[in-house]
């Protein structure tokens, strides 16, 4: 090797190629065709460097996100997940799910983990009690997405499930129903409380009553056991002539049970789902559907899962983000979709 | 504390509670009730044993299983992962799952992180070259899921993809139909390789001729994407009479369509999907489907997986699972759905 120093920008010049290129081979030389890292080689011969080139650097270690989710075979999360994807590919680390329930009889195990893994961070989807949230704050930073706890001082993405609920159900009475039942999931997650209250309010507010057993709350979101539901309600009288479902899933039980019953969708019975899901444009009907902005969620609580990491001491602001009423054939026999937001607030805590 | 031995079933007897509880409040205080863990201490202090009772003991660290996915909005998955989720509770192991490409760009990422959480074994869903799977294997246990190398020495769990599609595509045309589509994924993938072969076995079997556009490879399993190639396959002569699509999602895309082009199905237009997923029950006609055994796919090979980690030197049979076709509305316009056994080898080789 003579004395002379050879820069990256000469040897990229000689070979006719990037200046990336010459660094990959450098440092990465499992992302360069063979054919460019001749060319740099030979780039190198030609400048005089006759060193034989440095085989791969020892890589780095990627930081490594952790993201929890509840069991189940759940539709919801595909795009949420795909969002926190995005954006830890975007800062150079690495994902790994962790699909199971956060509970005082796995909390053990799942701190282990995040030591063993030595997670740089945590985003939570599953419902997680305060203490336990609390354990795995000072374990690691972490967000919460979608479920959570409202009164700690961690920081969330979610939607205003309270507000986006009231406006889907206010929409079905403008409708000119006025015989709605809410098909929910259970009440031990705070989505589901925050949605039934929400539906509350605007059947109080429409001065409207309803049996008691139109409240359902589903023991899991499940299409089975929603159909096994809806055909109860649809086969003793008084019945509803419209639901709100909180999950696109449930809302096609509504549509197969309805159809059951030879009733027609929408001139008989309305239906409006939850999260615009694939389910709810490729049903026959189409289901009108509150629409949450999921790859939004995840990617936006993972960046600001980065930002905690970063400067641990600043506090953050969660974010409620913004749900659209997509409208389609399930409540509407015109043809032709439109959008309506139905929450606009960002709300922002201390 | 006195000489006497206390064992752990006189301390459960004096209690009034089972052993395997002593046993917990001893080693995994987290998972019992506060009334029993008094229950035991006052059995203790009866008992004459009078030191305090240890705290939970350090927690054994519990292996770590790695189940890698490609990325992407896939529902086929699901399913696959509660198999090996319950696979890995049952063995006392935790699973985490990793979504990303596994090629020459990202293996040493992939290696590294195998090292870091010292992972027990890895199950593989991903498409994988044979020279990466053999790196991986070196570094670690591992079995194949659904997508595998058959030639080399390295355990999978799969079905047989061109005899299931030559049977569905029998079906079909027993079905009286002779002008027949397949919608297929992209070639790379070794499932759509057999399974484009198994429908061009049935085809010329039946001494049939079809278009070459009507062997549609699409770039990814999508139904917007289907959609649109199905929009164009019935919106020029000669059309298809039959689709055979190798997903559901794409096989719900062909309903979409034709009732775009006012076709009625079955009786103009008759599809069979692959998968039953939830999408081919939910559908509005439901569609007929050829089910594979995902649960039983996961499980299967975490169990194999298993196997190989406590009896690293034998050799393990690896095995293709039965599917069955599940008829259902789109292909019959009778409502009462049978299942019909379409393959019923199991493949052991050494």
């Amino acid at each position: 090797m003579n004395d002379k120093k050879i820069t990256v920008s000469a040897i990229a010049k000689q070979a006719g190629v990037s200046p990336a290129t010459v660094s990959r081979v450098f440092n990465q030389r499992e992302l360069v065709s063979p054919e460019k890292i001749e060319l740099v080689e030979n780039a190198l011969k030609a400048l005089g460097y006759d060193a034989p080139l440095p085989g791969p650097a020892p890589a780095k270690e990627q930081p490594v996100i952790i993201c929890s989710m509840p069991n189940g075979n759940n539709y919801f999360y595909n795009e949420i997940i795909q969002g926190i994807q995005t954006s830890v590919n975007a800062h150079g680390s690495h994902l790994l799910l962790n699909q199971s329930p956060i509970d005082h009889g796995t909390i053990q195990d799942f701190l282990n983990l995040l030591n063993r893994v030595k997670a740089a961070g945590v985003i939570l989807l599953n419902q997680v009690s305060e203490d336990l949230l609390l354990r795995i704050g000072q374990a690691t930073p972490l967000v919460q997405c979608c479920e959570y706890q409202p009164d700690l001082s961690l920081p969330y993405v979610s939607i205003d499930d309270c507000k986006s609920s009231q406006k889907a159900a206010e929409y079905i009475i403008s409708c000119g129903r006025n015989k709605i039942a809410i098909l929910n999931g259970p009440l031990s997650f705070k989505y589901a409380r925050d949605r039934e209250r929400g539906f509350l309010n605007a059947i109080e507010n429409a001065n409207l009553t309803i049996p008691r057993s139109w409240i359902v709350s589903l023991p899991e979101i499940n299409y089975d056991i929603a159909y096994s539901a809806v055909c109860q309600l649809l086969s003793r009288d008084p019945k509803p002539n419209a639901f709100f479902a909180v999950s696109d899933t449930l809302a096609a039980a509504v549509l197969r049970a309805a159809k059951r019953f030879h009733y027609r969708i929408p001139e008989d019975i309305i239906v409006v789902g939850f999260d615009n899901t694939e389910i709810s444009s490729i049903c026959t009907p189409t289901i009108t559907t509150v629409s949450q902005p999921r790859f939004q969620m995840g990617f936006t609580s993972c960046e600001m899962l980065f930002k905690k990491i970063e400067h641990p001491n600043e506090e953050l602001l969660s974010l409620l983000l913004e749900t659209e009423l997509i409208i389609r054939e399930s409540t509407n026999s015109a043809p032709s979709p439109s959008r309506t937001d139905i929450n606009t607030d960002i709300n922002e805590r201390q």
